[in-house]
């Protein structure tokens, strides 16, 4: 980037270290958490306020250079990947929580505040934001709000846009907009911050987000159920959901999953098990016990092994069975692809059918893991991305994937969104109106392209 | 409309009286369940499959026809009145229930089904729909998602578009687009179910909703509370919430409304009364009774008087007084104007202070009752149209409502929309920046303005 502007960025920001023009520091944001090759941004700023973040929004669409707004960078679909170089805009300076209100059960935070972070200070106060990605140690709420993270909880508690209340941002001419508010009702012009939930950065630079709080529930409990036939326990979790209980987590781990973690972590996981159902039930003691009770006793129809946690230690350990999934599955090969494929929940049994007959006619490794309980299966597979036969054979097994999600009335993508990596396969899902009516809306929002060109395949 | 025009409709729907033209036909649609002056249609279709409503699209998108597309009409903001003229889009005849999903807890709907027909099947499922808009013994689904309709359930359930998870519709060419699907999770793509929800027909017209449904509650206890003073009243509802309880609905009535259903029902309410509250708490039967204590509680420390319903007919008879409300009301005088300011939970106390100043300042008849639960209150203005002085005075109570509400990070329209009714207020709440973001999405999807134009001042 030429001196000039770079001046112009230095006089916005007005801090050392908080404009980032040398190669090894560019090369930091040239990536984000999904494997693919890596481009360089020609600027990195890190702005700290609401007026550097507008200044920096109308230099670069006077200049017309792109701008991909980033948190941790933590997303699973290269939506942080700066596709046209320009500039990366970090919101990880912008982090402050700016009030819990325990009487009208909402937060308001600055896009860069830690998912975590916001999590435990609400907790204090005896309250609680559900919405927990995999990544909410580092993952930032602008991030979770861009691409309508998930988590473990989704089934019972929704994901991120079922918590979104309200959404300041600014459009990429830099004009201040407002979408929502501060009450449970608001009908007050377009669904502003719903449009961006998922939006991905391309529709506008969030600042300050409001995020509905709920009554911390009051008790909980986890248990682990082991069955010896993988498709017995995608039944169950479709017979869980059947007899209306709706755990706050129903989590699965398959054979190949379980085995593999267990090599990494010795927390005494039967290795000879098919697979293996975590789920917490979580509300009024009373509820609880009942739930619990019903589960205990499909799990004994349908033959499955149930373990109950009795206390902490116990809970703790059942958890990390689940949590370690995908860092053990990456220690066995040099790539990982990890999929998001999501059915409906009641389509599990059917959906890992094919995954199994993928597996087997490509001769595959792949572990599956997911949140069952929302139909949201993760099928890892694990390959070298240096192996170009193997790799063409990985492609169509993931075609194969995205067919049967598509046959069940399901999605690609459950929770890690499009990017760049999906964006290919969009119309398939969506169709061709959908795209030109995407098409049309960015295009209507942002003329110029400013705001993460080349994203979604739009 | 020109008699060429007419026959080209004629033949897209190609069945008798579903091509409206004739000026006692058109005029029933010239208006709608908000008070305005009627503006008529040219032309009214009410087309039965997704074809004949596509190709009514097509055929007004070519010949320059602006379409409102109508349910019911209840619709309290003007949203539904012709004001170019036009063609009035008819889905009442497009009201298939497509499928109630046991299994995975969704409800397939056509946009002109009526809300109560589908809560009522969902229901016999064992299941529940819980957005009840009052209108919904008429209202469509397709019109409660346009203006993301409300209800007394709210506060502990949400709104319409907490339920909405796929939206089929047409874009203004005609075009087919999908947004959202049938898994809880789906994030592929711009989140176009949600910005359907209080799009007011301005975005495209839709035809396919999927609804998340949820599991019944077990059980409910219903009850009245009634307050020497209306103040305390409002402070009763802050308590309720700060107390970590989130009933199902938590409604108000002030004594002028008191008085006025009592005179029209003779429900055996005390006409002395300054306010009275009415209260449902659902869920588990442990839960239900643990926070029926809390309210009792409560409501004996601030010398409230509680009343329970001890079976259906007291329920009934405690509901009755808040369904007659508004028709009580409007026995008063010729003109009644309901207002749909609201306010976050806690501010309720200093919003009924204002609007009590605001009834003696300005010496008008304004009886107060609303979903205090959720800050949502129905201040109702009784006065007479013709009456030009006092319609002046009104205007500026309205005024004055609105900036209370603004000023304490309230809503003008909590679940009313914006329509016609609302236009010209609506920068003062969403700021310059935010209309001409609205504008540009408008002319992005819509740059002919075929679909509802002039409505939300865009």
């Amino acid at each position: 980037m030429n001196k000039n502007l770079v001046e112009k960025f230095n006089s916005i920001i007005g801090e050392k270290g908080k404009v980032l023009t040398n190669e090894e520091d560019l090369a930091c944001y040239s990536y984000d958490a999904y494997a693919e090759t890596p481009v360089m941004p020609e600027i990195v700023v890190k702005p700290t306020d609401y007026e550097q973040i507008q200044q920096v929004i109308k230099l670069c669409n006077e200049e017309n250079i792109p701008i991909v707004t980033r948190g941790a960078g933590s997303n699973l679909s290269g939506g942080t990947i700066p596709k046209s170089g320009g500039c990366v805009l970090l919101t990880t300076g912008f982090n402050k929580i700016l009030e819990i209100n325990e009487n009208d059960l909402y937060a308001v935070v600055q896009s860069g505040v830690v998912t975590a972070t916001l999590a435990k200070a609400v907790e204090a106060k005896g309250l609680f934001y559900p919405p927990d990605p995999g990544s909410m140690n580092i993952s930032t709420i602008g991030g979770n709000v861009a691409e309508n993270a998930g988590g473990l909880r989704g089934l019972k508690y929704g994901v991120t846009k079922d918590y979104v209340m309200g959404v300041n941002f600014f459009d990429p001419e830099g004009n201040s907009v407002k979408g929502g508010g501060k009450t449970v009702k608001l009908v007050t012009g377009f669904n502003l911050q719903g449009l961006m939930v998922s939006s991905e950065g391309l529709l506008g630079v969030m600042t300050d987000i409001t995020l509905k709080l709920i009554p911390k529930p009051k008790t909980s409990k986890s248990m682990i159920v082991f069955f010896d036939d993988v498709i017995t326990a995608c039944e169950m979790v479709s017979a869980i959901i059947s007899s209306k209980i709706v755990p706050t987590t129903l989590e699965f781990l398959d054979n190949f999953t379980i085995r593999t973690v267990e090599d990494a972590t010795k927390i005494g996981l039967p290795t000879d098990a098919g697979a293996l159902l975590l789920i917490e039930v979580d509300g009024y003691e009373g509820q609880v016990e009942e739930e619990f009770s019903k589960i205990f006793e499909l799990a004994n129809k349908m033959n499955g092994r149930l373990k109950v946690a009795n206390n902490i230690e116990e809970k703790n350990k059942i958890w990390e069975a689940r949590r370690k999934a995908l860092s053990s599955l990456a220690r066995l090969k040099p790539t990982l692809i990890l999929e998001d494929a999501t059915v409906p929940r009641s389509k599990i049994p059917s959906m890992m059918r094919a995954i199994q007959e993928i597996t087997k006619k490509y001769n595959l490794t792949i572990g599956t893991f997911g949140h069952a309980g929302d139909g949201n299966l993760h099928p890892t597979i694990l390959t070298d991305r240096r192996d170009k036969n193997e790799m063409e054979i990985v492609e169509k097994a993931i075609d194969e994937i995205f067919d049967a999600a598509l046959n069940l009335d399901g999605t690609l993508s459950g929770e890690h969104g499009v990017g760049t990596a999906k964006a290919k396969y969009l119309e398939k899902e969506v169709g061709k109106g959908t795209i030109l009516y995407m098409k049309k809306l960015k295009k209507g929002i942002d003329p110029k392209g400013i705001l993460n060109p080349h994203k979604m395949g739009i």
